[in-house]
């Protein structure tokens, strides 16, 4: 029988997640101070600079409980850090984890919380550092800072895409809005698993090792991960690179399930590629001819899809779309907005 | 007339943050990336070993609105993280704040709470380089991660307390304490400004600039912030040192006010100065000959008092009271537990 964490108490529960990270994650090398002091402390590693990022999830805002188990929301929370890091081109090596819970949250499922965060971590030997446990009143909330590091000059801006660069993007965006979508009209109980939708929203993969191959090559302009919505986050590309871009609509990677949701969804597919969609694909742009270099580069790294979706103008701060017709519309960017929605 | 989050906006309010940094906050080096791309990104010094630390504040948890303005709990908040900086005798350099905010706050307090911060940041030369906000359904919260440096060799661990130890402490702990139980007992409009107790719990410093310099003569074999009251710390320095503690009743320092206050309140002196209290007052450790290097170390900083309450001892885990007659007694160690309260 589980007990709650107003039975274990703060540091009933501070020794619990000392434990399971001494155990279950990688050993901390000599020089680093983990948790247990005022502050975690390491030396940074000469010829590296450090990226620093930090995303807060919160419950009934980010996820909803009854779609997720604490192991993959531990995942789920880490996955949105490591893909920053990964979209600078850099390697997560240090987390720190604030989490806000009700006293009435049970022990092991924040233990589950955490052995999420250490099954993405480990992968990188990268270790938890620090953090602190509130209570919260209402929502539980993870909030992560995630250090990584990237060779000195090897880090991929957003700032720096350039007109006549190619516009590549990993994977198929917007599978997981309409996994999303097909979950919030699920009846409780019903079973969901074999859904690839579902699964996009359920498990989302970052691609830090990718990146890291992207930018391990020189040869990226730009690169940018996909949390903002595919457009949204071309938007900041096409805002800090002070540039405007061309997307072809017959392009744009459309994944069989998602075509075939589309078609009875009452959206259109455009909606689900183009929108806000927690998947974390890489967006990069590069001269025409790095366009081999940086798919050679991914494909040594993994069997992610990677399609050519459009071009970078001189356009500032405008993008078309041509459709299949060959008729351009200019659109407006979209991503997601915390207070409006 | 000021707007709400709601009416301007996730990049709204982004935009408006990223722009009272860049006016109102110390200028960024060129090779540092703020806000504004996937992750923030420095150099670090060589030389140098860096803190991280982070502490969050939940509404009516930590912070009573009524009790604070929001320039004043920016401060706090930010003080509560340079503290834990300065007790490892590092100079903050970097933080990241992540906010969770209800829809109907409004866009002006959160620029107070920004200047709260940058109040505190500039004064150290230190950058807020990232972080997020995100919509907060109940209670508003603040989490801050802040990264410091400390020259390599320099970092003065809880740790590292040796039996024969003298223990020093700065100001007077446990003011704050008594400051909020006045506050609770105030009635709303009555006028609170003039009382020492209260602005300790308002105004609450950080003693940063003398823990470097405390760590800046070698000197001190441990050191931390009284950020879970005198005992919780000074039991924190136990169990990682190892070590036991004895302290005199009579050396403990005790303000008139706070004197005073006691007096009516019901509560003993003692249990206000050794309790959980938001005094984020230094305590360190050195040998006996070593207790006029470190006070005159601060001396030359600040004129904050530092007093010599007691000796660490080899009774590990066990802390002992000598009171004014001479009569010893064992005390349980008591600090902030967040899940029991």
């Amino acid at each position: 029988m589980s007990r709650t964490l107003a039975q274990v108490g703060e540091f009933g529960l501070i020794d619990r997640i000392h434990e399971i990270i001494r155990v279950e994650g990688v050993k901390l090398p000599k020089n680093t101070v983990g948790i247990g002091d005022d502050c975690a402390a390491f030396q940074p590693r000469p010829g590296y600079d450090l990226l620093v990022t930090c995303d807060c999830m919160v419950e009934n805002r980010h996820y909803l409980p009854r779609f997720i188990t604490p192991l993959d929301l531990g995942r789920r929370a880490m996955v949105l850090n490591i893909s920053d890091v990964g979209a600078m081109g850099g390697r997560p090596r240090y987390a720190l984890v604030s989490l806000g819970l009700r006293s009435s949250t049970l022990l092991e499922d924040v233990m589950a919380i955490y052995r999420g965060f250490l099954a993405e971590l480990n992968p990188f030997q990268a270790f938890i550092i620090g953090g602190n446990v509130t209570q919260s009143t209402d929502a539980n909330f993870i909030d992560i800072t995630l250090i990584g590091e990237v060779e000195t000059g090897r880090m991929v801006r957003r700032s720096t895409a350039e007109p006549g660069d190619v516009i590549l993007v990993t994977g198929y965006p917007g599978q997981s809005a309409a996994g999303l979508e097909i979950l919030l009209q699920t009846e409780a109980g019903e079973s969901w698993d074999r859904n690839p939708l579902i699964n996009a929203y359920q498990y989302p993969a970052h691609r830090a090792f990718e990146g890291r191959a992207i930018a391990g090559t020189g040869l990226a302009h730009a690169m940018i991960d996909t949390s903002d919505g595919l457009l949204g986050d071309l938007g900041h590309i096409c805002d800090e690179s002070a540039v405007g871009a061309v997307l072809y609509e017959k392009d744009l990677p459309v994944s069989e399930a998602l075509r075939q949701f589309a078609e009875t969804s009452g959206r259109g597919t455009l909606d689900y590629v183009l929108k806000e969609s927690d998947d974390y694909e890489l967006m990069v742009t590069c001269t025409p001819d790095h366009v081999a270099g940086i798919c050679d580069a991914i494909a040594d790294t993994s069997d992610v899809p990677v399609t050519r979706i459009g071009t970078v103008t001189g356009n500032k701060g405008r993008i078309e779309i041509i459709d299949a017709a060959g008729d351009s519309r200019s659109v407006a960017v979209s991503g997601w907005d915390h207070f409006s929605q």
